[in-house]
């Protein structure tokens, strides 16, 4: 099996390096920089490898590098520096304090303190998981760790309490909330930068094609809207798709309840991180008046559970998603950036132009903005897919002329919400599912229903309100 | 009790930042430039800090990272910059390919069959050892990794096996080995840019300051006479300190070939692993005809070991110590380069070179080579020291006009060698010392019995052949 695997993977392997060497030896077109196709012959083929997955991505980045270094492509000081991006580091310095987050159990009491409060009927515990998911979208930055650590397990709980399993009455009170927790989570991922981990390379992307600060004020201002009333909203359009049979939930409510009294008081953790975390939003979101970068916001969010013991260096030196995190987007960046400075993306662009002179830049970045998002459905990462096919939407656009600012906001926010197309889009969708409440073909069909229903806030309300902004 | 260390930690925390608030505000020099007094302000705390230890090393080397940025000294890019330096890299790829060669266990069945071969006698098991070390040194790129995690249990349970326990017979052998292996382990160090954790910050800062590279070819060089001097001497001279009353060791090799057996057949990982690190060291050797830099060689490494399945993916993210690692070096990097780029370097070394105008560059050279060696008393671990160090003994010995190549030579050899001084240096030290078969003050007296022997040999057999080689 071990050995079948071994050689599986060597296949699949295979496939990627072929790929690299058949576009790397083709014939280039005269306006193109060679390094820039070389550089694209090898990103390309990490890509695919994200999608045949002969080994973990973090170490088809590392092949990649390899590649491109020891055939000259680029310099390793070159390959080294995307390592060396703030951005980067904003996301390690996310993935620490969420950890620290877990820990002390401060998510975990916000969210039965809200169901507690809310949840006497299924629409009320519908919209707990949506304010949880609220309350710790912005600081909990790995949405698998927010959806998949703190909030898949409490909706278990919850449905379970409500006499709900997987084989015994499903559709009591467990479907609906698999869903909700699901889409919500995100929902939230798409509306902060902090929302998921793989949100500042958006950001970065949108500074290296576009020129465009997006940074966490930016990017919640463009979400808060649509955001907002696409989390309102979506218990009720759920409760639509997958009506629980349960009026009464108080049952759920009094677990809450139980679990709370077994936290007992806040603890000194706790509360530290209920003043901390408050902090880091603010200075987020005040950027302009302090200029402090984001990334410097959370490390020194960092800095202080560690001055303060309340997380171990330990614990943060252990957090291997950190570092697996670090290895592969930081080499994604490399790649990206090099793909810029090697003069592909311009020519990409420039040769797209060609073909839309007669269409409005709007029109190219609306059909670009269904193809990004329903193209979701062949990947199994939302990182993967923004690393894969944002430079792609992102070149188009520019290429077509398209408003900047519109133009990275789509791109930002389906770069999120598209995880609903599937069941194993992202980390917390497979956890929900994996609860087993949906069937696969619930799944989908629900998914899909969502996919029009944030198509329809996000395209409709949202760029209303992106125009009240002067963003197009 | 936490509860005091965490108060303790506090004050010494305290001590630190008082330490750099005092230097800051302090009036500074009309011709030095404001930032460069910042970065060092910060840097003499971090430092400090290494010493107090008010918390781990990798939390205050971030703490300093975000109080420069915080102040605006340096700017976040500024800040991350040293995440990208290739040499950074290069430890981190040691790392991981130190935890393959001990979870394949080739490191161990090495050390195992020189054992089983040359260890007749008391001077044989330690030539045995010493070959190990040789043999391991340029690519166990941790030393604490191959002293303390391959070589030192082996130690152990030869001296058990000669019957000689710390409380019963330490003199028969446990005693002789526990030194030989402790002092070859630091010579071995010395001898190789992977030799040593914290190595490559030495040839970096060799660049930074002086503009020399000192990459593993030219390490190697400088080193192979002196070093293979040393090594081949070691086991002898430490018989006349503490001289082993066995005679016949052959239990000791039996053990060996015992545990030989045990293993059984070489393994897959092992033969890829014992393909894998000498060409390797060919690559790294051979540099200057193919010009593949020293991180590339060690990632490609690293590549061929994931893709043949010979180390994990989810073994290298778990490596905790290589991304420990990573965040101190490639913060203290960040300040040593700031030092240099806020022009605090040139000006100190200016300011000294006034003192040293009567005296000739060699003579600084020996009198901060000899402070630099003894300063490690009040060290406890070799990185710190040269973090510490290593920048005051390179400025001065560019103010005084100290021959380059003479200088890195002595500083990256020094570096290493120091830790012979105490029992709390460096990893294996502690480590070999915890065996417990020699006393604290047997361990300081031996020590700079040891001491003086380096001097005499890399100052007197090193100078020679530095001079051959035209290094001064």
């Amino acid at each position: 099996m071990t050995e079948r695997m071994g050689q599986q993977s060597f296949w699949r392997f295979g496939v990627c390096v072929l790929l690299a060497g058949a576009l790397w030896l083709m014939p280039i077109p005269a306006d193109l920089p060679v390094r820039g196709w070389h550089v694209f012959a090898v990103f390309i083929a990490v890509i695919t490898s994200f999608i045949l997955r002969p080994y973990p991505i973090g170490a088809m980045v590392i092949f990649g590098l390899v590649a491109l270094t020891a055939t000259g492509a680029i310099t390793i000081q070159e390959a080294m520096s995307g390592y060396g991006d703030p951005m980067v580091w904003l996301i390690v310095a996310a993935f620490l304090l969420a950890g620290g987050i877990i820990r002390t159990g401060l998510g975990r009491r916000l969210a039965l303190l809200l169901v507690s409060r809310l949840a006497k009927s299924p629409l009320g515990l519908g919209y707990s998981i949506c304010g949880a998911e609220l309350l710790l979208g912005p600081v909990v930055p790995s949405n698998t760790a927010r959806g998949g650590g703190i909030l898949a397990p409490i909706v278990r709980s919850l449905a379970e309490a409500l006499d709900s399993y997987p084989t015994r009455h499903p559709e009591r009170a467990g479907t609906y909330l698999a869903l909700v927790g699901s889409h919500a989570n995100l929902i939230t991922a798409a509306m902060f930068l902090t929302g998921m981990a793989a949100n500042p390379m958006v950001a970065q992307a949108a500074q290296a094609v576009f020129g465009v600060t997006f940074d966490w004020g930016t990017w919640a201002l463009g979400s808060v809207v649509p955001g907002l009333v696409g989390l309102a909203l979506l218990p009720v359009f759920i409760f639509l798709l997958a009506k629980p049979t349960l009026t009464d939930t108080r049952a759920a409510q009094a677990v809450a309840r139980r679990e709370l009294e077994e936290m007992g008081r806040w603890s000194r953790g706790e509360k530290i991180m209920g003043i901390v975390l408050p902090v880091l939003l603010l200075l987020w979101v005040s950027k302009p008046l302090h200029g402090m970068h984001t990334t410097l916001v959370a490390w020194i969010g960092v800095s202080v559970l560690l001055i303060t013991n309340t997380e171990k260096w330990q614990d943060m030196v252990e957090n291997d998603k950190a570092w697996e995190t670090l290895i592969w987007i930081g080499g994604l960046l490399t790649m990206a950036r090099s793909l810029k400075e090697h003069g592909f993306i311009d020519w990409f662009a420039q040769d797209v132009g060609v073909w839309f002179t007669d269409v409005s830049g709007i029109t190219v970045v609306l059909i670009m903005a269904l193809i990004y998002f329903y193209s979701m459905y062949s990947f199994s990462m939302l990182s993967a897919h923004i690393a894969a096919m944002g430079t792609v939407f992102l070149a188009v656009a520019l290429g077509a002329g398209a408003p900047a600012m519109l133009t990275v906001a789509i791109f930002a926010y389906f770069s999120n919400l598209c995880g609903c197309t599937t069941n194993y889009s992202t980390g917390p969708v497979i956890i929900y599912f994996g609860l087993d409440y949906v069937s696969p073909r619930r799944w989908f069909a629900s998914g899909f229903l969502v996919s029009l229903y944030h198509l329809a806030i996000w395209l409709g309300v949202g760029l209303i309100w992106w125009k009240m902004l002067g963003w197009w």
